[in-house]
């Protein structure tokens, strides 16, 4: 962990958290009906042992992205995404908050005065609602790599996205998250970055 | 752990990490054979978690105190003392760092720049050396409330203490450990406290 | 845990398997989006190793209760209950599979072609439809001695119960559940059983 | 897990349990300061535990090899080397115990009344004394796939194996261990067979 937080503070990349729920077995992606104060609860320690982690490298979190099935239910769920947004802010006011765009993590991020980035994930179908396919439906991942360029571009430049049942959905976003866990992932963020820059588009760190 | 701190804060008593190894069927008093690198990494996880604990609850951490099996290691191994001292050093400088008095655990605090606390237990038996009686062994935890209060003060009055062999060591300690799941350990500290005062000590915050 | 199963062998006293959760944090009480499978796979596992445990002493489990939210999810869910009952006896046919009257689990205990056990809860409230007042609600659990043996008696003697809404329900059961965490447990099985036996029921053992 | 279970089981390929320390973080390197019956319990545990996943898919556990840390320190420890036996004998006395060749894990398992098997490493160096040489020191794994092979050939055929200072020492083995995790393993396993076969030597299972 201090050495990947080495490795990313030597390239100037920025580091942020990615709390989930304690189901090490599930890899944090099967819901748990947690209550409000539990999700502060462990979204208060992961932050801080992370930050501690990054902080013994002289490195600063930038942002909160929730992982996985905390995601999800703090997208609909407003009373977990405050706490998400509580905890967070508890620990850093200046940290950032990741969400999908119109989500009610969004919302609670404002809700807490903290800065939020509306995320895109262009290796993933979404639905008509503006909600991510889930991860056991068939064509929730999308894997080919000229596709998920095209997407990403698209969602950037044209603020639009082509969802799973055929609909266009407008969608306005910040940043674009690639899965780390995606064989090829560096060359297709470095395929994205290309393309993008291509579109005439600027690609900016978040904290300018 | 949250409501634990707060009612600590409630009571101004001051809070400390008590970092251990990783292992809970062990309870962390089994001696695990680690590296200092996995020492400082798992000390700066569990104090930055704890330290976020208690931010938010507008508490600052005062104190780190190795628990189980990595204090008594980091007592007598130098390197081992080191990385508890470093992980403490790199989280916040003005924490202070417990310890047997004479360990190398005190020489490390020092050499890190770190306030240092000699820690007396009261209720435990030590070796000629000035090292505890290993929990397992016969007589290592006294029970009796009379000679524990009576161990204590003589520690901070008189600055010794009759060893297990019935030998008499000197101990120069700044404060005094009363464990947490001793039954009746707040009539204990209660009564420490008393008689400490009634010998004339005065007794007060490591933190003035 | 081992020392456990001894004390139960040599009060003659049954032992079972508890399989629940593996959210130790939550002490298995949350609910936990599974399928089947996962369900399968961690009934299995915890049978196994605790069936192991108590072969190390000569002891055979008698039955297989799940636990926490696994219970009330596999009273309701008949394909989680399906996986259980198919871990139970895939493991041992003669396991006796509990769960409450009328619910899924008892179902699938017969599909599965295990001998199954309704159980009743003395001190737990229940809703109109014969499911458990779930724990966080008020009134949930019943504390008082004297109205938890009546209950319990009627369950028995009656075949009914009066539901949290003052209603009287029909409720057949085999076996009477008391928390091992309430306190003074022993005492209230204690006057479960000599009240039971004083109107006139017989107590038995399950295996007979 | 059972996935991997049915897959050996249509293979053909005997299974085995691999108990070692709970210390999940170092993969079970590390020595921990346990007692026998400490040893005792975890064995049982993990045993059961895979037991009845092997049950699940129709098979049956064939041996037992700790893993890692316990391996080596019951190679040494008689104490906890028959902790590990008496283990494995409890929950089934047909299994076969896995030990160096002259360890104390191979006396006890013939106390315990076990069949045992000598186990060679072809990949790892070995000290003048036929232990291992620790992980971390330099040379104790050995990558070149013709040496290991060779080593292969010449422990079985010659039952001699040139030590890390140079010496030739004796040493008698049953069984020879590939580790799952060294990068082409399978082609390894493949390469040592067809040595042995080409040296004139006949490879058979265990468990005739």
């Amino acid at each position: 962990m201090r050495a990947t937080v080495a490795l990313a503070a030597a390239h100037d990349v920025a580091v942020g958290a990615h709390p989930g729920f304690p189901d090490l077995e599930g890899f944090g992606r099967r819901e748990l009906d947690v209550t409000p104060r539990d999700v502060e609860d462990f979204v208060i320690y992961q932050i801080g042992a992370l930050g501690a982690i990054a902080a013994a490298q002289g490195v600063r979190l930038q942002h909160v992205k929730p992982h996985g099935a905390l995601f999800n239910m703090a997208a609909r769920d407003a009373a977990l995404a405050d706490a998400v947004a509580r905890a967070t802010a508890v620990i850093d006011r200046s940290l950032i908050l990741f969400g999908l765009p119109g989500s009610e993590l969004i919302g609670a991020g404002w809700r807490a005065g903290l800065r939020t980035a509306c995320e895109g994930f262009a290796d993933r179908a979404y639905r008509p609602d503006g909600t991510l396919v889930p991860r056991q439906d068939p064509g929730a991942v999308i894997h080919d790599h000229e596709t998920v360029v095209a997407r990403a571009v698209r969602m950037v430049r044209d603020r639009t996205l082509e969802a799973i049942d055929g609909s266009v959905i407008p969608l306005t976003i910040d940043t674009v998250c690639v899965h780390g866990d995606t064989p090829d992932a560096a060359n297709l963020a470095a395929g994205i970055r290309q393309a993008l820059v291509e579109s005439g588009i600027e690609v900016k760190a978040l904290r300018g």
